[in-house]
């Protein structure tokens, strides 16, 4: 009958269950930094890489925790989705998402390097006898290299956007931050990454590089959760 | 019958197309000024009040140049739409769309005050011996009041968002960039402006003041599209 027609149909691809048990933390998004009540600095990041890595693990049966900046995209149906502005508000819903029992952290945000020293609390005005205003930035926290060094025995995964020596740049990140895996791309091409719904990356562990076709930001999510979990630490 | 019936129906409440002839450019939306090709500085801005300016005009028969910062609003029917990221691309477009007979300009958008006074083409790298960097920013151009002068005999409508002595900075900026109607309002509510559906104005002229109920923005543009009518100037 029609409901055997419909089991069968979808039992003849059917989407392994194998993250099933796991919890797995996803950053996304931009943050975004004040600098008073109405500007702020930001970073160009749609969050359409890591929203599709989370519907992803999703689909594979895996717990979420989708640590969102500002988007405008729908929550994926069966993610925890935390939302966060700046990059201080970010780390401290990783800190907490980690803490409890998670396999492996995406960091799929772009977060701003850089916030101010001093966000002002009024809207600073325009001054008519200075052409020239200097603002005065401090770093971010570094969310990632954080998160590795508290918790090492998790499985790390970083995004490497880059415009100049995309591989090297990425390679030295992976050292420096203790991570497990990068994934870098080259956001100086303007017909993938930002705002575009395609992707090239190329994947690099300690050991390997890896670099699949340029795919819809889905397809590669599919294969990216695939690699990742094909790389994920067993525990210590 | 029924096609008469629904001539009816809509005859009971007809906009009265008393704009038909008249040509009214909007700005809207945030704009957006590049740090390096990674990073950028913005202003919080939905684009909601002048999308919705622009689709009461519309209603009302006038010809609409609506020129956009980024914004995630679908453009509205009949509208001509010029989207553009940073202050100095809106003030080439609203030069372009004043020169050929506009009537009346809104500047709606949220025009960031400051440019980067050199954006970098390359992604800047933080170095990891500096905990502080400074931006060194320049004025953008005053959009508004660069085209009040240039345009002296249209009606210039203007926006003034403040978080403090809103009514008091609100006139001076009339009287400063030489404008017919501005429109102020208070955006250290939450309640209201930014991203919200509601707004609260003050509407001020060089003689009146006049401060509308809370409304849907929708609404609002309304009531505000047939205030700037009534104040339109006549041809010199």
């Amino acid at each position: 009958d029609i409901f055997d027609a419909v089991i069968t149909h979808f039992q003849s691809s059917p989407i392994k269950q194998d993250l099933t048990g796991q919890h797995w933390v996803i950053t996304a998004g931009p943050t975004m930094e004040a600098i008073d009540p109405v500007r702020y600095i930001s970073n160009h990041s749609s969050g359409k890489m890591g929203y599709a890595l989370a519907k992803a693990a999703i689909a594979r049966g895996a717990k979420v925790t989708l640590i969102s900046g500002p988007v405008q995209i729908p929550s994926p149906i069966g993610a925890n989705v935390i939302a966060v502005k700046s990059a201080d508000e970010m780390l401290t819903a990783c800190e907490q998402s980690m803490s409890t029992q998670a396999d492996v952290f995406i960091g799929a945000a772009a977060v701003a390097d850089f916030k101010m020293k001093a966000a002002s609390d009024q809207k600073m005005k325009k001054q008519s006898d200075t052409n020239e205003v200097t603002l005065t930035l401090v770093k971010n926290p570094d969310i990632i290299a954080t998160l590795a060094q508290q918790y090492c025995a998790k499985t790390m995964v970083g995004f490497a956007a880059e415009t100049q020596n995309v591989i090297e740049y990425a390679k030295s990140k992976l050292e420096r931050k203790g991570l497990d895996i990068i994934v870098a791309n080259d956001v100086s091409r303007t017909d993938i990454g930002f705002n575009q719904d395609e992707n090239q990356v190329t994947v690099i562990t300690k050991d390997n590089t890896w670099s699949p076709d340029k795919a819809a930001k889905s397809e590669l999510a599919n294969q990216l959760v695939e690699f990742i979990q094909q790389h994920i630490k067993s525990a210590p």
